[in-house]
């Protein structure tokens, strides 16, 4: 039987998350190991279908039956766990298939992680499961918890427990380790999982895969992630565009930033932008959230459990305390929430109240309202229901009333379609008040830093849901590029390593990329023709492969005014190329009009091995790497984005005209970057990095021209 | 009795939180209000002195005799508590010290904060306690709970928990409403206080005193505050340095940094830095930490309580978990804390232990670990002995044997001088192998940034302790100044609001600051004349009080290479005031010379009214206020600190000589400084704002000139 051809790949999935009958290969009566701990947490916590323990030296362990072997096993086997020497994995997973099993968990180490044998074993894995249609979770993988069906299939330490916390939020971890922290942390604020899974090595099933399965699971409503890295990009790119349709926010906390410093970068490009960067800019457009700490991860996704999408951004803070105000009011600017001004109506209405008290956002209510509690009903109805405001925050401080204070807050909520949030910072003594808060399903918060995180990736992503969907649909197929495509890729097939600075503008040329005029010559009358042609003044080079940075090598040569000046010049590079650089192959000099005026701009293009390519905008000239002013975004792009992108950088007040000075070709500019957009895609397989800096941006309608250009293939 | 000459001030201080008998003024059986709530807590919490009720109404309260005037009371008493309408507030206290009592919270509002009647009030309060002796806490705080002596003398609703914890850590708040969140948060998180302090209006004690009491306190090792302003800022800095010589770290909250955008500013300086950048110089300059938020800054106070200081600001992590590794060394990087590499010495042996698993830091040390319990006490006793490594911080995730562990950690903290902090991120499973850690009084976080934010503080604090005691006495002292002061006040006295460019830099001359060349003119012959002995190019502006940016109104001309054109020029300004600028006076047409080469510097100087002069630096021009590169510090300053400042800013590069570039002459730029920071504390009654830009930096040895400069008085 071809295994693929009767069930899909998400059936077998949905054996292994929700099988009837499990048997454990290598199960044990030891506690301490954990053959023996995932047989006592399965029992422990409920599982209701059929256990079948296998291990040739016990006739039964904790009360269940146990088989020497699988093809002894009297019941249907829908999920084979395996804890047993590496080595013997495999023939395991044969003999399960042959009894038609199709899920399997191998928590079993010492595989690829392990060296060149373990790399070896693993293959042989990836291979079978393609082969058979047996579903590997692992190896070396924790297993998962599927809470909302009581199945704990993993021998993870926090599952000691007694009981586990259901609630509406799915985890994937290629952290075993984390598993239990940020399950068994989050079980102990309050917090609940449906389905908590250990990738472990990824041999077959992979993080994306159970993304999408959680997406398909209607008890989930949120999707976090702790990620080291995507071995399928792809398809955790379509499934984000699923994610946004579905209404269920995906939330990853990526690991590994900190690595992006440690290669030495051979362009600029290397030195402004890094992998972290590209990731954001492609989080940013799919619509996932990308949180810092584990805390960050089960807070934000518990939050966006419970309140509606935001339909703006506007925050309003509630307080009884001035003190609370100025605090959160500084944080929100930190962290970058708006808190805008109050509606002039209400403002009227607050006054007509207050005996003393500013009407203002965020609003301290006073001592008044601690007097006198019915006004603290009737302050925050008003308040509530400014038209500025998106978002409530309740700032709860210690108060005598809490209990009182709480249920008008409950009450608020109920009247109203805004999230309501109440950041808790009272002690035990308002216990009776936050158990109220806390039934009535209004999220809580103890962290003002956690709290207001947690709010601008709401925030983020009610705007993902408001703007993202349906935009941004890719433009490579709308205009014929594939001329340009196959002349590039016949260009770059005859070369390697990084190509010369005229070499990389050739390749550009191909996409159509506004080049400076020059010619490459190899002798002074060739020299001396082209600066004519072009027109004085002109800037001379010497062009070499290796010698990327050429004015600290003194080969370059700006404003060169007649004849007499480009002689000396043509000859002072031939000097420094036979004298300081005779390692260095001079490719020829290059003779480029000069252009005056206009604004220098960087751009760039880096190719990350896991995230793909992103396209890099930046203030530029010599002081690029000082001055960092950057924006990144992932390819295709839009002329629309590409002026978005333009307007991210600080720079971009300075192209639009800054302090009355003149205006430059921005359109030009977002053109340009269509085309590096279009040619990074169709490149992609030989390209790792291109550095173009400077281009310069012309005043309004006189285009752009890009200076000196450096392009790194893979190879 | 003149009591100033019987009691110290701290004296009375000390009546005040150590008092032996306590009249509650206002006292009442309702223990909904303050008048029942503080008498209840000071029953409860174990006030062991005299307590005296008085109010008129009642015979007793609480089975405490009550009194109808203060008079009445037959014991002594040396503090009285006042909660009754403001208007009888005065007299209470006059009644009270002419009963020989010295110490009084007043709890009443209605004073300062609620408009001109209460203003006046609290000044009458203020003017008693001068007289008198009498030392007033408030009026309109919420008291005070001297945990250590169980006097709770406060209403704060915090204070209806059973029992109080005791701790080491002193607190004092400018908010009331947040006294009990910061104290009762802190307790549910297992942390214990000294004292806390509520501070109110500060009619008369305010919040340096206060601070300054509890650093002669021996029980409190650390203080910290949630400050909104200081009224006594020249103490607070006094006791910063006696905080440092006593090795107690004062840790603030200082709220209210986002008011620095709502002025429109006048200068460059006002939209490049606020009253939170002065601030943070001035905590820089005085060892005093900051904490964004209350959970930091009791968590960072209690880690502060625990550990030694540390040596040096290596971190080195230690986990069981590979993903913690990655989490971890990527918080570190954007918290900006040190992960240095193992010594070669620690790597070797590691690696003669590990099957797998990588000899570095982070060191995970893998499920080796794990599975055998003793790997974990060798690998931990090997890593703390790296001397690359200042700070431990073991991660203590889920796993199998976590008693083991937690001894083992304790056993390599008792061996070892070095801080050593555990970041829990385990559940309840683990709960014995926490209690374990707590009771050796390890510090415990289970929020990564808590820890991570806290580690950085106490590498900072180190840091202070290292460096600060002893350095950077004032220099004011040492050169006779004098002269320069006295004529630049006498310039001053005839000069308001905003000077113009001439005037700005005259004022500067005074102080012997180096000014392009440049005369002020009235008539184009004097233009000529001035241009001639200047020598061509020159640089030509027309001089107006209240036109700062000269670009953008037309009024500027550079380079101007001879006689016609400085004709033309002259003409072309005179225009543009007499057609579009009517409304502004023309002081004069300034004859300036050209400056080429060199490099353009932003320096300005800003007087905050809380925290006082701030000398910026930044790298200049047109574009300050796009590329934000500056540096901040608060005067006086040597010229070490100078040149320090110098390297703090990105353009730093630049001025050393940028990949190839020519150096320029820094040391000039740091005297330049110097002179600045002495103008800046010598004319602070006279000067709000200073923009000084653009300075031209030139070539090393040949000196800085000042190019444009604009002076803000404060009238």
């Amino acid at each position: 039987v071809n295994c693929e051809d009767t069930f899909s790949r998400d059936q077998n999935l949905d054996l292994l998350f929700n099988p009837s009958g499990i048997a454990l290969v290598g199960a044990s009566p030891d506690t301490n190991k954990f053959q023996g701990k995932i047989l006592k947490y399965l029992i422990r916590h409920g599982y209701s279908g059929a256990i079948y323990p296998v291990n040739p030296s016990y006739d039964s362990i904790m009360g269940k039956a146990c088989y020497s072997r699988l093809s002894d096993v009297p019941g249907k086997i829908e999920l084979v766990i395996v804890i047993i020497r590496s080595d013997k994995v495999l023939g395991v997973l044969e003999e399960a298939t042959s009894l038609g099993c199709l899920a399997s968990i191998v928590i079993s180490s010492d595989f690829a992680e392990s060296g060149e044998d373990g790399r070896k074993r693993q293959e042989l894995l990836t291979d079978f499961a393609k082969q058979s249609g047996m579903r590997i979770l692992g190896p070396n993988c924790l297993g998962y918890i599927n809470v909302a069906r009581q199945i704990a299939a993993s021998g993870c330490t926090s599952l000691e427990k007694e009981t586990l916390l259901n609630g509406n939020i799915g985890l994937v971890t290629q952290s075993g380790a984390l598993m239990g922290s940020i399950y068994g942390r989050a079980q102990d604020e309050g917090i609940g999982y449906s389905l908590v899974v250990s990738m472990g090595n990824e041999a077959d099933i992979e993080v994306a895969e159970v993304i999408e399965y959680m997406l398909y699971d209607p008890q989930i409503h949120v999707v976090t992630g702790f990620i080291e890295t995507f071995r399928d990009l792809n398809r955790f790119i379509k499934i984000s565009n699923l994610a946004l349709d579905k209404g269920k926010p995906i939330i990853i906390l990526k690991v590994g930033q900190s690595e992006k410093g440690s290669q030495a970068a051979a362009t600029h490009t290397g030195a402004v932008a890094g992998s972290n960067d590209v990731a954001n800019a492609l989080f940013k457009k799919h619509g996932i959230l990308r949180a810092d700490t584990i805390d960050q991860l089960f807070h934000t996704a518990n939050l966006l459990t419970k309140v509606p999408e935001a339909t703006g951004d506007g925050l309003g803070i509630f307080t009884i305390s001035g003190g609370a105000c100025g605090w959160l009011a500084d944080q929100c600017q930190t962290i970058g929430i708006h808190v805008p001004d109050l509606q002039q109506k209400t403002k009227n209405k607050l006054s007509s109240i207050f005996q003393y008290g500013q009407p203002s956002n965020p609003l301290d209510v006073t001592g008044q309202a601690i007097s006198n509690q019915d006004y603290f009903a009737e302050l925050l109805h008003i308040f509530i229901n400014d038209q500025n405001l998106d978002i409530i925050l309740v700032g709860m401080t210690a108060m005598p009333f809490p209990t009182r204070a709480a249920k008008e807050i409950i009450r608020a909520r109920n009247g109203s379609n805004k999230p309501l949030i109440v950041f808790w910072t009272f002690d035990r003594v308002g216990e009776e008040a936050y158990s109220l808060l806390k039934n009535a399903n209004i999220p809580l918060f103890h962290s003002s830093d956690l709290c207001l995180k947690g709010i601008r990736h709401l925030i983020e992503y009610s705007q993902y849901k408001r703007n993202l969907r349906g935009f941004d649909k890719p433009l490579i197929q709308d205009k014929p590029y594939k001329t340009e495509k196959m002349n590039a890729m016949v260009y770059l097939s005859q070369k390697s390593g990084v190509l010369s600075e005229f070499e990389s503008k050739q390749l550009l040329q191909y996409y159509d990329i506004p080049i400076a005029r020059e010619v490459l010559v190899n002798n002074e009358t060739d020299a001396i023709e082209a600066a004519h042609k072009i027109g004085y003044p002109v800037v001379i080079k010497g062009i070499s492969p290796n010698i990327i940075h050429k004015t600290e090598a003194g080969i370059i040569q700006h404003n060169i005014l007649d004849e007499n000046a480009l002689k000396e010049a043509y000859w002072n590079i031939q000097k420094v190329f036979a004298k300081e650089l005779n390692e260095e192959k001079l490719e020829g000099i290059l003779v480029q009009e000069m252009i005056s005026g206009g604004v220098e701009i960087f751009t760039g293009l880096i190719n990350d091995q896991i995230f793909g390519p992103g396209i890099i905008l930046g203030f530029g000239g010599t002081y690029v790497e000082l001055f960092v002013d950057k924006a990144i975004r992932i390819p295709p792009l839009s002329h629309q984005e590409a002026l978005q992108m333009i307007m991210e950088i600080r720079g971009a007040k300075i192209l639009q005209g800054y302090r009355g000075q003149n205006a430059y070709d921005m359109e030009a500019l977002a053109a340009f970057l269509v085309k590096l957009s279009r040619l990074s895609i169709d490149l992609k397989d030989y390209i790792s990095e291109i550095d173009i800096n400077p281009i310069i941006v012309l005043e309004k309608n006189s285009g752009i021209r890009v200076i000196d250009a450096t392009v790194k293939m893979h190879k």
